[in-house]
């Protein structure tokens, strides 16, 4: 089906006859917010409210409303996209019967808790109301901890359908289900054909795509169906969904290159059936299925190269917590995962995950997560491997409560434990149906499949095929079908917009004089190169980076900006989408300026920062990120650090809950000389097994001289980093205890290291951390 | 309807076209173990097994079979209730379409789990299955703590109708639905015209009638349909009925002089819609309805003369603890109480019951109840009272998260809190349908009801009118209706078998030497008095008392029983059903032996002892109670107990799990002189907030030159137990340090008493106990 076609089948099925409504329909255009609060009061059933193309600015929409099955109220834009609404702007519904399409939020941030909420009030909720055909883009708050939704449900029978939704980058998921109250349980609301776009990692907790439902609710029938959207680098935070509540359903979805998990966290009884997840590179942050509680049946899914281990796998179950809080872990039971097809993941049965047994002395019991899955069924499912693995199954606690029946392995003749031979192996072939679609041939005639409790039930198979007869395991039926075109990005979103960007040729502005520098940096697109001639550039006030720009020295003979700025400034300040790469450029300070910083506050959008054969001495801080500001990834390569008071110092995220301020840090075939504090000081607080976060590499560099006034005489400080390796790195003359000291229970590394005169390397198995929850 | 035709419909129902079947049966007869085993082991769709009349002993029945809906396989007596199962017994299905009727389950006890059972294995359950027109009697274990069930439901679709369940003693729920296993959940068992005869107090927990899942399946769905089931005295525990699922349905049953509540203890959305809640006395352990957990509708239900308080009231609602632990107790949020009317119950909203804030120094946060009602509507309620009372709502906890809207009371014009006018005064008048159905009449028609969310999906009242029109609030839309008779007993239960006794006149046997008194007793019928002449009875072998029956002199000249029996044997050994009335008899020990004690192990069933007008004398213990064994009352008036190492000794239930030897112990008008230990020792061990246990009232009483011997120094030990009573005694040159130490947070009190050199009475607010959960 076209996207055209299916948008078409959405309006047609959400808003019933509505070319029988449209005969009794008063159409009204309205320009600004005055026209349009007077169209929506006196809304009748059929109305269309036309929102004259434009700019909308600081607009606040209650539509409040009542329109029928049959004949709903539409408020809608002049022509699709034409109108976009920007500025501290929102949408909320109250009534029942409204749509709103063909709406464009960007350049703005909701002034409210929610861009687009089903509700006006606690008594005024919507039912059987619509968004569709709209986007909603980058509409931040200026602080990453600011909670907001973008889109929140209420009520019931609400639909958001066709929708491009990406960029958010503050705390809070991007849509949300609530459950709170009589009129929002069994709600059966829609979230299909939607392309939620790139969502950046967020660096901490709450970052979900869709959450549905929360633990104080997590006992609520929700019946929400998620189908036939497409999650694309969907990266917020480790749960891609984190559906919390019971009966929800997920069919149909592609998971693409988004690193997290579709995870059933609270809740019960979900049906996720006939999903993708697909994985293009080796990410190994990418993840499939991550199952807590009872009841989920995990059906006919695909899963194509997923690398993630652990919480991360293609199929994660998870270790509970005996008698656990309402907010925390429960058992898995009952659980069916059945008629699966996993090609080239790693490991892709995961049991026992989470399990924390070894923390005993340092955590509470209630946190403990000891109870292993039970009366669980792992039947009829196919696995080819392109490289054998060991463990197909990955036993982080045991799973004896698991049943493991006619499942099939391709495993290039690699020995596994086969559970009673409940997986067996078998010479597949695979049929490539397109570049990331190859399924499985020639499972033997010989595997029956097992027929578990209501798997009669299970009547199709990924591709809509019947399964009543010459039914196979797997997840499809037969390898000799047409290119599903899953990743057709028309088939999902907005008809009127794309996502995708044609890539062009940086253009090059040569430089010469500190008088053109920044006004060649704004007259820049994004993505351009500015290119500094050999000499001295005496610059007294920062330099604004807040787009994507590289800065290099024309000639080998590097340029050198001597900055003379105020106490606290830096050279360069990283504003929100500021993406500066530094290369080959000599930066000297005055001992009470700083190289690079961040914008104290407002950071609402992602910075990153790559800096190469550089020098950088005599300033306060060499790099000072402050608190709520985010950089995916911030790399120092081939520099020089001298005669500073501070290094790198990313540790003011102090409030414990779970954020820290880059994805990745580092730090290969650097020096550091005589840097007195901060050295590198990247901080991850809070004990969340959720977040998985924090990466910081320090290779092939020499520090020497530093972290004399670092007051727990520490030279390189990442606590609470979960991912940590310092290797190939020489330690000379430090005044300091502790090179490092290492959380030796996550990941963290340590080899080939050269000290001397600095202290030693220490690994603590386990840290004592603030709970979260 | 009459019993016979609703059983008829039943039947029909359950087993589909029975007639059309019956064309195909095959019908053969059986009469012995060996030949129920073959018949079912051949037993095809439609056949008929009939058990011979008479008694099948030890029989062990596994009824593993696969009938049609249209062609069940049934098992019956040859004639109703002519087929008596005795000894160690029962019957356990596994398949499909069986039905077993009119059977009589008694004179024994099952040597597995359960009685009836539906399935056989883990991998043998049963669906479809029918109990049904039979009747289980008094069929206890051995031992008070060996645990099992009478029924017990696995699978789906399951079926116990039409019978009379009565007398279980020992631990364990009567009935109980297994969630356990994706088989067992979605199971829409109807639990359905049965009469649950008494079921006497346990004396500790797990006592219920009927139980549906547990903790650990608290979130499963069950559907578990429990209607027109009449509960006569179901006194076990708090809970007669404990809901612990999902979206299970009470209609229409019969709650009478009940000594406990329907309680929703876990899980959520659960339906009591029409129930009626009758109690005949000033029994203030009689309750109604006590809510935990989420989304519950009470609707349409009539409560008469409900005098319980506290967990016990006519609608408690519950504090939770605030992210309660899996086995504890939830938030109450979203929970609908409309359309009921209570007529002369004390008090009968209670809010925030449970609420233990105030013990926060004596038990761990994870036990703390403060988490108080929210999103909670209490609407178109009517009250009724005879008596004004001046709180119809009682805060335990604040009512802040509750919604007061169109209830109406007549209170005598006593005033009381009306939350915001949520509760109006309205002059309503009685009219009498039967003796415990009095409808109240005139209802202002300004009263409108309140039209919550969904609440129109209430569409019937208490009788199944119609609210569609004229709708009006209360649990019946008119007072003019006929006598529903919901007491008449040929309603409930199996068509053959009535619980009904006949009083007869006792007879009395009188006895003048020693050599006849065990000789008549054995003789007498249970409830016949045995009357003693006047004389010395040397008496050298225990009395065997094992009926209920009356011992008492015929003269003022009171008998004398001077007793030489062994050490450690009692004058009266109290044996199961063994019920001891004693009046007017003199007993006189060797010091060595026992005045009164039950067996020390296989009371299977309850012994009771009154003793009135006695001396007691040289006893080592005047009375010792053995673990297990449990008697509802101990009363002890107008007796002297002198010379005695132990005096009344009940402490021997020392696993903490709650139990306790006696319901009330009631001690007046007596003299207890030099007893050296164990005066008054009464225990009950374990903190559990649902065991509301344990009653002793000392009045009246003389204490002197007694405690001596006591460990801890305290004259009446009561440790434990929840209602004491010590008044207007007189204490005198006892040797202790304590006459008693009361439990102040619990109902324990002291007044009047006199003491000298004696110690004190000390009042203590907490006691630190072992937890149970």
């Amino acid at each position: 089906m076209t996207k055209a076609a299916l948008l078409l089948t959405v309006l047609f099925l959400s808003v019933g006859c509505k070319e029988k409504a449209a005969k009794s329909m008063a159409s009204s255009t309205v320009a600004n917010a005055e026209g349009l609060n007077a169209a929506i009061k006196k809304a009748e059933p059929g109305d269309v409210i036309v929102m004259s193309n434009g700019v909308w600015k600081d607009v606040e929409i209650k539509f409040r409303a009542k329109g029928t099955k049959d004949q709903p109220i539409i408020l809608k834009a002049e022509t699709a996209g034409g109108v976009s609404i920007e500025g501290a702007s929102y949408l909320k519904f109250a009534g029942e019967y409204l749509v709103a399409e063909d709406l464009h939020f960007k350049n703005g941030h909701t002034p409210s808790k929610s861009v687009i909420d089903f509700r006006i009030s606690e008594d005024e909720i919507a039912f059987n109301c619509t968004v569709t055909n709209c986007v909603i883009e980058d509409f931040n708050q200026m602080h990453r901890d600011e909670t907001d939704l973008w889109v929140q449900f209420w009520g019931r029978h609400n639909t958001l359908s066709n929708s491009y939704i990406a960029g958010k980058t503050n705390r809070g998921p991007t849509v949300r289900v609530n459950l709170e109250g009589i009129e929002s349980m069994n709600n059966y609301h829609q979230i299909v054909n939607n392309h939620f776009g790139p969502r950046p990692r967020k660096g901490g907790a709450s970052a979900e795509t869709i959450q549905i439902g929360n633990s104080f609710t997590s006992m609520a029938p929700s019946y929400t169906m998620v189908e036939n959207n497409l999650f694309e680098e969907c990266n917020g935070e480790v749960e891609i969904i984190s559906s919390k509540t019971n009966f929800n359903e997920f069919r149909g979805n592609v998971f693409y290159n988004s690193e997290g998990s579709l995870v059933t966290r609270h809740g019960n009884y979900c049906t996720i059936d006939g999903n993708y997840f697909i994985n293009d590179s080796n990410n190994t942050n990418v993840g499939g299925i991550r199952i807590v509680n009872s009841g989920h049946w995990v059906i006919n899914n695909y899963f194509f190269n997923i690398k993630g281990e652990k919480f991360r796998s293609a199929l994660a179950v998870m270790n509970g917590i005996p008698k656990s809080p309402q907010n925390r872990y429960n058992q898995v039971t009952d659980v069916v995962v059945a008629y699966n097809t996993y090609v080239d993941c790693v490991s892709p049965w995961q049991f026992g995950v989470g399990t924390n047994i070894d923390q005993k002395d340092v955590l509470p019991k209630s946190e403990i997560r000891s109870a292993r899955p039970i009366r669980t069924t792992v039947a009829n499912n196919v696995i080819y491997n392109e490289v054998g693995d060991p463990s197909p199954v990955f036993e982080h606690d045991k799973a004896d409560g698991v049943l493991f029946k006619s499942n099939v392995i391709n495993n290039q003749g690699v020995a596994f434990k086969d559970f009673d031979g409940g997986i067996q192996v078998a010479s597949l072939e695979l049929k490539e149906i397109s570049k990331n679609i190859m399924l499985p041939t020639g499972v033997p005639s010989s595997v029956e499949p097992y027929e578990g409790f209501d798997f009669n039930t299970i009547t199709k198979d990924l591709f809509g095929n019947s399964r009543a007869n010459n039914n196979m395991i797997g997840a499809t039926l037969k390898a000799d079908v047409p290119n599903p075109n899953i990743l057709d990005k028309t088939k999902y979103g907005a008809d009127w917009y794309s996502n995708v960007v044609e890539t062009k040729e940086p253009t090059t502005h040569a430089v010469a004089s500190v008088s053109e520098l920044q006004q060649k940096i704004d007259a820049a697109a994004s993505g351009d190169i500015i290119s500094l001639a050999t000499g001295v550039y005496e610059l007294d006030k920062s330099l604004k980076i807040n787009k994507t720009i590289t800065i290099q020295s024309a000639a080998d003979d590097r340029a050198q900006i001597v900055f003379s700025g105020a106490v606290e400034t830096p050279v360069f300040e990283l504003n929100p989408k500021g993406l500066l790469t530094l290369n080959g450029v000599v930066l000297k300070g005055n001992g009470e300026n700083y190289a690079f910083a961040t914008l104290k506050e407002n950071m609402s959008n992602h910075f990153g920062l790559t800096v190469s054969n550089c020098d950088v001495s005599d300033f306060a801080y060499a790099l000072r990120v402050y608190r709520e500001a985010y950089a995916e990834k911030i790399t120092f390569t081939k520099t020089a650090f001298d005669n500073c008071e501070n290094g790198l110092e990313l540790s003011e995220e102090t409030l414990d809950k779970g954020d820290y301020n880059t994805e990745y840090l580092t730090i290969t075939d650097c020096t550091f000389n005589n840097i007195k504090q901060n050295v590198v000081d990247y901080y991850r607080g809070g004990y969340d097994e959720s977040t998985i976060g924090g990466n910081l590499l320090i290779a092939n560099s020499t520090f020497t001289n530093s972290g004399g006034h670092e007051k727990n005489k520490t030279l390189l400080n990442h606590r609470g980093i979960v991912n940590v390796n310092i290797k190939d790195n020489t330690f000379k003359n430090n005044p300091v205890k502790f090179v490092s000291v290492l959380w030796g229970a996550k990941n963290n590394e340590h080899s080939n290291n050269t000290i001397s005169h600095s202290g030693e390397i220490k690994v603590q198995e386990n840290l004592e951390m603030t709970l979260m929850y």
